[in-house]
């Protein structure tokens, strides 16, 4: 049995490294994946890994930025970045079942966006 | 001192009453707010208050749907709902001083989205 982060840990590398035999050990047989902006879902361990292993244009790397992990959650930050010189982040939020696999994750692709005028006097801008 | 999850319940509660003196007693006199997504940037107490009493457009309410807490940090996933009907999650990740007070918030709003076609085979689609 794994903690949460651990298995957040090894989750993004079995990722990163394309190693998806890896990648299904870790996640329960009745895995669910839903991406709320997108209104996607995806049930099952054979049909996420196929999701993750086919679903995406090659040639991405990610890097872990962040995780906060309690005992049975957790949630990663994550840079995308992709072929073409662009990055985004990621957000993810995990459930852990008591055999430490991954039950559950829900994720987010936050894009860029320009700040309304409204407030320009309220803040500052960085690069 | 209180608990990052009982900082960060209390902090949306004082938001969504717009008590803005309770919601400055949350937050660090040095507390840093940044929007990765526009690279907006606040910092101080009186600042950060300003940007959220007067930065954005009225009307808004907000329901906390998820906490993930651990000792010193936790991310909230909010459901922003706004006077036209519209709704949107955000989330937030949230670092708590040792006194118990909010020392910084990263936030991210996420848009909705239509996934590509070259994935509609590997995933459902849900309301």
């Amino acid at each position: 049995m794994s903690t949460a982060r651990e298995a957040v840990e090894a989750y993004w590398l079995a990722a990163e490294e394309r190693d998806w035999a890896g990648f299904a050990a870790l996640v329960a047989a009745d895995v669910l994946y839903e991406a709320l902006q997108s209104r996607e879902r995806v049930r099952s361990r054979d049909a996420y890994v196929r999701f993750n292993s086919e679903g995406f244009p090659g040639g991405w790397h990610q890097t872990v930025e962040r995780i906060v992990a309690a005992d049975r959650e957790a949630v990663s930050l994550i840079r995308m970045r992709y072929p073409d010189g662009s990055e985004q982040p990621g957000l993810s939020i995990f459930d852990i079942g008591g055999d430490g696999l991954i039950t559950r994750i829900t994720d987010f692709w936050p894009d860029a966006y320009e700040p309304p005028a409204s407030r320009a006097g309220l803040v500052e801008r960085y690069e």
